[in-house]
Formats: C-alpha cells, structure tokens, sequence
C-alpha cells in the first residue's frame, strides 16, 4: 500500500512536471505519456538514456525446409556476415541514432571465422545449428530452449555492465514468422489464420502452403500449453535468446524497445512467464505483417510508429528511438511555464 | 513529353536500386517512398540532406480579443523569449536531431530589444505589431500580406545561401488556430464546423464562442475567394511568412518539411498559388488539432508520425527529420544483394 501509494505520489509530480513545461496542456500527446513511462521506469524526474543498445539475435529454423519463406535458410547466413559488414538497414539506421549494434549467432547454420568479423561485433553463442523441423519433432529440447535463453540473459547482463540502460532486440532467421505466428496462436488462442502472414513476401500461394503447414504442426502439439513448452517446441533460438533477454533486461530495470512481430512473440512468450516485464516496453512500431496489430491489441500495447515495416532486424526500435530521446528531452531540457 | 519519359526512366532505376538493397521487396515501407521522393527531387540516386533549418514565424492576432484562444495574446511575446533562451520543445527537438533554428518575428506585439537575444537567432522582420482584428476589418492588406510572403521568401533564400536543402516552417502566434480555420474552410470549402478546434484547448463554451466568431468572419467575407485575398483578409503574419517560405523553397528546389495544422493551412493557399509545390513537400504528421486529418486528406497526404501533438512551432518537422535522415540512408548506405 505505502508503495503504492508513493508512487501514485511520484507519478503526480512527474505529471505535475510535465504540465508546468512551456506548451499547452497535454499538447506534447503520445511523447508525454513516453515521458511518464520512462519517468516510472527510472523514478527520477529527470531521467537519462545511457549507451543504448540494438543486440540482434541470428538463427536458423528447421521449418525453412516446408518452402514456408520467399528466401532460402541460407540468407541468415549472408545476412550476418551483412550485419558484419554493415551493409544492412539495422547498421544505417543504428549508426544514424547513436545505438550500438551487437550481433548474437544463437544457431545460424554455418560457421562464421575469425575472418567474418567486419566493422560490427559478433558474439557466437552457438546453441546448435538450427531448430529442428518442429513439423516432425520438438524445434528445441527444453534445454536448448534455456540456454538460449541464458544467451539473451548474458549479453543483457554484459550491456548493463557497460552503462546501458535501454536495449532493443532485432532478429534474423528465415523462416520465423512462422515460428513467430505459432507462438501468437498458442499463447493468445487467436485462430491460426489470424497469426500467419507473408512474413518476407510469399504470394497467394505460398501463404496457402505455409498456413497449411504450421496448421500441421499446431495440430500435432496440441497439448502444448505451458509456455516454456510452446517456445521449445515452436520456436526458434532466436525468438528464445529474445525472451531471455527482455526478462532480463525487466529485471535488471532496463528500457526495452520493443520492434516488430518476431521480437513482439518473444514479448508473448516473456509475458506469460512474468506478466511485469510490460511496465519497461515501449513498443516502437506497428509492422505490415498480418498478425502484429493483434498482437499489439492483446497486450494493450500502442505503438510509436506506424511506416509499414517488415524488415525485422530490429529496424523499428532504431528508427522509434529519437522519439524516446524527445520524450527525455522535453522532461529534463524544457523550460518551465513560470520561467515565461 | 521527353522530360516526363526520362522522369519515368530514372524513376526506374531509383527503385529498382532501392528493390536490390538487402531486405526482402518493399519490407521499409513508407521510408522506400520517402526515399524515392527525395531522389526525384534531387534527381540524384544518392541525394544528401545539407544544413537543416527549421524556421519559425512569429505573429500575434487581431482576432484574439475576441476570446477565441485559451491563452492571453501576451504569450506570443513570452514564447519568443522563450525560443530565444533555447527552453521550447522545438528548441529541445532540433538540438537533439540536428536542425538549427531561426526565428523571425514578423508581427509580434511587443519589442525585442538587443538584449532578447540568448541562445538562438531572432531575425527582426516586423511587419507590423499583429493582423487586425478581421471581425471588424481585413487582418491584412494586400501589401502588409504580400511584405509577410517576403519576409518568408527572404529567410528562405538565405538559408540557401548556407547550402541548406531542407527546411521546415513553424509558427507561434496566440490566435492562429482561428487564422488557420478560416483559411481551410475557404480555400478546401468544408464547412466551418469541420475546420474549427480546441487551439490550445479551449473548453466547450470556448469552442462555441470562437466557432461563433468565425462564422461571423466568414459571413464578413464571403465574397473573398482569390487565394492573395483570402490569406491576407483573414490569414496571419506568420502564415503568410510561411506561404511565401514554401514557394521560395519550392522554387529553389529544397525539401519542405510540413508540420501541423497552422503550417499545413499556409500550405493550403501556397498550392492554391502553386500547384507543384506539394513535390518538394514531405507531411511530418497528423496534429491533434481536429481540422488536420482533413486537410491532409485535402492534399492527398500521408504523414510519417500520428503521436497526437497539437503544439507547432514546427515541432512535428524537428520529430519527423529522424525518419527522412533514415530514408535517405537507406538509398545511400546500405549494401545491396549481389554483395550477400
């Protein structure tokens, strides 16, 4: 109760402190409710973004084999040694905001060498090569599953180590808005056609056959409802190593940015297991793929942008981010009404 | 005939390189657009953003002692002090992203002495001591109007001058919402009631009243239909200032950067005079302020940011810059696929 009522407290101050800045009431909208949050968050009137990071995680999915992508598996590969390189979306947008880029291989098939290394850093934390091709068998034992997970932990741990106190979490691997939109199904009870989308670009055809498929694979685990199982058996190293990673980053009180309908089935995954971990997300954009606004709606969530993006990589948390730093900014850098 | 094809064949090649970048076809969305308007603007596969400028005109309103504001006519003057000390959210927002700001006064009631000055650039362009009162007579005369379009045209070119390509137009006037009303139901013909809004949040009596008052005006004036006559009759100072802005800028080829609905409503009478210029225009967002949407519909606009603000001062501009920034990186920075 004294807690709670503390912060009831606060966060009038905090609103108070907003009100008393040189505009008309409320006429800042959805970057003062940004404010508060982060205000919350931190609870401190004037709070700060420090060293933020973008920490992708790659890996491969055994589904890739079931034609359910427009690409072949072998792009999470290129597109590694892309990010390496920093040819890719996330590297402009991220060097264009002042993020830094981390780039976790949790189960790309391939091996990167010493030679790899490009201007960005790599961190291999290899859990194995690709899930298996969950149509078959379990995409991950519960083992893999949590030490993917330990994945997403440790480099959260390793950001915070370094002053970072926001994180985003992109992803690559060909084929997991597959795995993505599994998990949707499971953990929202939303009908499967609600979930599946053309994910990188299939046609008419393809989205008949990759519906078709996951439809298989939801009826054979039918009885798969605890969500550690669900993302095991349905997901994806990378979608694990992001669950892992947005508890920690709840736990240890970091901002979490929040991209697109991969990053955003991690969050349902990371929800169920502690519903908490919503009071540090900003949710930074609306994706085109199909089933992201439902997503967003089930968890109450409003997004900053809407660009129609369906890129993934963590595009979105990189292009929300200067609108999180205005928030800040309009809080700490601001004049204030009796200054007039 | 010629130019058209050849605007067609470049067209082409913009967006096959921006298909060959690395991300699946058209997985950037809206910033593939974007990134494609600059282009052609620029005409030039790697365009660049030089000098940023985000200008703001000041103004006060004769129209404000009617009552149709929530704020008293002085805060003009306290605002302008206010950008001049570097404390408004516009002033927070360029900082952060990198645009520089001029303000010029252009009819605000008050004097600034050489002791105003702090942190910015005020440019001392008085026109006369804010519009009169348009219940009674016209705000301007054609000559003070067509002065106020040059004051714009003015500090136009002379960010030219420092090789700026970009900029963005704000304003801050007490009273410029009725201005900016006015304005919309004259030149897009909707009806009044459709065009009229809380400002700077007015209540309900108080929306009542100014919509009573501007019926007034625009039964005064129904006569006043030519673009010249309609914005010097019932526009403001800074609008005009804007006007004039835009069709310098579109003129000289830079991109403008339009912001809400006082911006977008100056907007309105410069396409009137000047079809074209909506080539150069990038929408930075959809305002709060309820008329916006439609006159974005009006011109057949899409803005980038919808975070209902109602503020100006041109801070959707200095919010959205972040976003053009990213499109333009995208076309110059990123690899492309035969590099995978």
């Amino acid at each position: 109760m004294t807690v709670a009522h503390e912060n009831n407290t606060f966060e009038s101050t905090i609103r108070q402190r907003i009100d008393n800045k040189t505009k008309p009431l409320g006429a800042l909208g959805r970057l003062e409710e940004l404010a508060l949050q982060i205000a919350l968050i931190q609870q401190s009137e004037t709070p700060v973004l420090t060293n933020p990071h973008l920490i992708i995680f790659a890996a491969d999915h055994g589904i890739a084999a079931e034609g359910v992508s427009a690409y072949p598996a072998g792009v999470t590969y290129g597109m590694v040694n892309n990010f390496m390189a920093g040819g890719a979306a996330i590297n402009v947008f991220c060097r264009q905001n002042g993020l830094k880029l981390l780039v976790c291989d949790v189960g790309v098939v391939g091996t990167f060498d010493a030679n790899t290394s490009g201007n960005e850093t790599l961190v291999k934390y290899k859990i194995r090569p690709g899930t298996r091709n969950m149509r078959h068998e379990p995409a991950m034992t519960l083992d893999e599953c949590a030490a993917a997970m330990d994945a997403g932990r440790t480099l959260v741990n390793g950001v915070c180590y370094r002053d970072c106190n926001i994180v985003g979490f992109g992803e690559m691997g060909i084929g997991n808005t597959s795995a993505a939109a599994l998990l949707m199904h499971r953990l929202t009870g939303l009908p499967l056609e609600q979930c599946v989308g053309r994910g990188t670009g299939v046609d008419d055809a393809g989205l008949a056959r990759k519906l078709a498929v996951l439809q298989d694979v939801a009826h054979k685990y039918t009885d798969v409802t605890d969500p550690m199982a669900v993302l095991a058996t349905m997901g994806g190293l990378e979608i694990a190593a992001i669950v892992g990673g947005m508890l920690q980053a709840a736990e240890n009180n970091l901002i979490i940015l929040v991209d697109g309908f991969i990053a955003t089935s991690a969050l349902l995954v990371a929800h169920a297991l502690n519903p908490d971990v919503l009071r540090n997300c900003i949710f930074c954009h609306q994706s085109d793929e199909a089933g992201h606004w439902l997503m967003l709606e089930f968890l109450h969530a409003r997004p900053l942008l809407n660009l129609n993006l369906r890129l993934g990589e963590g595009t979105g948390c990189a292009l929300a981010y200067p609108l999180v730093q205005a928030a800040v900014g309009m809080l700490t850098d601001m004049a204030t009404m009796d200054s007039l």
